[in-house]
């Protein structure tokens, strides 16, 4: 999407280098700042650090990883190596570990100096696949948002509650829960996006009403405890948020507090819905809040906050009492039930059984 | 409570000078400032900008601060404009009005010359009242508290959610929410409380996490997304917080994020307590989500996150896109029906209307 009126990427590849340029988004919002990976060091650690984050792109910048550690050695052992270092570095987005199972099925049969090429190759196609599926997602959510604007009782301007960034900076390009927003927007629809902040990492901060505002899109910055106060009071006529992970029972892992936004749109009858592409879904989970695993971050992000200081530098401040002990859960899991539907680059999808089944056969698996 | 061994009060007489002293709020936890209030001003400023806060402690320092007034000029015309500028300060903590309607109550039958004594001791008793009602709500707390541990499976430790700060520094002494946590622990009873952040202000990480460090009680800070979770996995035990306005049907109005809590406890079938003094219930309001104001607070708030920076020194920093348009409602309002029980100086009672009606009568209204 657009930054200062330029259509970019969150990751681009540089062709001739066999290299890729990324946003580091830990600098976000108050620098731009493009990174070049070439290395496999460089792509597990831009995972690591969340120089990139968002499960659509870390999937697509773990296979370019992947092509890079093809790029030094084509041999078994350094395919073995480069999958098992991106795997290690985060533990619940599944397209992680989709895109890597991916990229080493097309290079384990092929001959190991041709594997280089192969998964440059093959990491492009993911890409070029993610901006795609994206943008299909985003068509089929913009048709679910003329029909809430359809019902809405004076119809007017559609408020939809995001949280945490699902944008295009969680993705190559258009994004999950923001690609219908986008949409939306550029059709003419009066969009107004209530931005939830997402502490500990405050990605609705500093990534979703960044990107909003360089598109122009109407947005208001929330904390995450507002959420339950404007579904009250009806100034909330949809949710819609990404994924991590989603299990074939259709329950949702995603950012923390995403679970809390569910059960007011359940109570007040909002709507929620998740966005996500099918490479989202783990098939051999079947029940998410048992078996999604939750990565358990520093304290450090809880009790820490950072940002731009009057000075215009960015710093850390501390808003506790020194030495408070502080658990960091990454993720929830949002049950099926509380989810309206699924909006996938195959169209949306209930969560029940016989949805589920559909969206399964769907994506051919 | 205990500051560093020694007990002190949220706010102390010092009758020699007929001024009071506070600690400035605001400061903490990073610094313990104590501040001597001795006009009409100065306790509406203290009031205004939150170097105090919470419902009782505000009712407080307004009756002080109409003291201060008097004893400026005890003329009826000083009285209306103390009264009239110190009701203004905040809109939804009803402590205040009910404190200053019972300070004038006592005042305007009286000569203007009578009313300086009289005022500072109306305001005198309206705190110690607030210390016994507290201590007596933190005994029927505490029975609370062992009714819920005696039917947790394997007993062990008792897993208590707070939010915001209820605690002595909401309060005179002992606080409302956290008395019952103080009463317990003291007691030998194993608590461990989970301390919610509560953005915009951190009362949670400032406050209550600063309280319970002095006074030595376990205690682990979360982010406010992360109540969802920790109640959805049986990580909570009950959840207590305070209130700054009650209507008569038992609607609650307490700091925002107060209703996602509720709503999350309510689905796991984990108690949810509100803890307050019956001065907190207004009983000419019939519908709380209908008829409480909500206070609407600047954006700022928001916007920015105020810490310690590595340094050492106090700092604001932005944490999204300058220019970033952001709202602030102060409070939300949870339903009666989502509350296990209110726990009052008078006992614990539940939100139906024959319960309220049997607090009513006790309270003698």
């Amino acid at each position: 999407m657009k930054i200062e009126g330029q259509h970019r990427r969150a990751i681009e590849a540089l062709s001739d280098q066999h290299a890729v340029r990324i946003i580091d988004q830990t600098a976000l919002p108050h620098q731009l700042t493009w990174l070049t990976l070439e290395t496999l060091a460089d792509a597990a650690n831009a995972i690591k650090v969340m120089q990139v984050r968002g499960a659509p792109l870390i999937g697509a910048t773990a296979a370019y990883g992947l092509a890079f550690a093809m790029a030094k050695s084509g041999s078994d052992a350094s395919l073995e190596k480069g999958y098992d270092t991106l795997l290690a570095t985060r533990p619940t987005a599944v397209n992680l570990r989709w895109a890597l199972d991916r990229v080493r099925a097309v290079l384990q049969p092929l001959a190991s100096k041709l594997r280089a090429e192969a998964a440059w190759a093959e990491a492009g196609k993911i890409a070029e696949e993610d901006v795609k599926a994206n943008q299909t997602i985003g068509g089929h959510g913009h048709r679910v948002f003329r029909e809430v604007l359809a019902d809405k009782m004076g119809g007017g301007v559609l408020n939809i509650l995001t949280h945490c960034n699902a944008g295009w900076l969680a993705c190559v390009d258009w994004g999950t829960a923001v690609a219908p927003i986008y949409q939306a927007h550029d059709a003419g629809l009066k969009v107004h996006v209530w931005v939830s902040e997402t502490r500990p990492r405050g990605q609705g901060a500093s990534l979703t009403a960044w990107e909003l505002k360089q598109h122009g899109v109407p947005h208001t910055l929330i904390v995450d405890n507002e959420a339950g106060h404007l579904i009250q009071r009806g100034l909330v006529d949809l949710c819609i948020v990404g994924a991590d992970r989603v299990a074939s029972n259709g329950d949702v892992a995603n950012k923390i507090g995403t679970y809390l936004k569910a059960l007011a749109c359940k109570t007040h009858h909002v709507p929620f819905y998740v966005a996500l592409p099918s490479s989202t879904i783990d098939w051999t989970i079947r029940n998410g809040i048992k078996e999604i695993p939750i990565e358990q971050r520093s304290a450090r992000e809880v009790t820490h906050v950072s940002g731009l200081n009057a000075k215009g530098v960015r710093e850390e401040v501390l808003i506790c009492p020194e030495g408070t002990q502080a658990r960091n859960d990454g993720f929830d899991v949002t049950p099926g039930r509380y989810i309206t539907e699924l909006i996938t680059e195959y169209g949306t999808f209930s969560t029940n059984a016989t949805d589920m089944r559909r969206l399964r056969l769907a994506a051919g698996l």
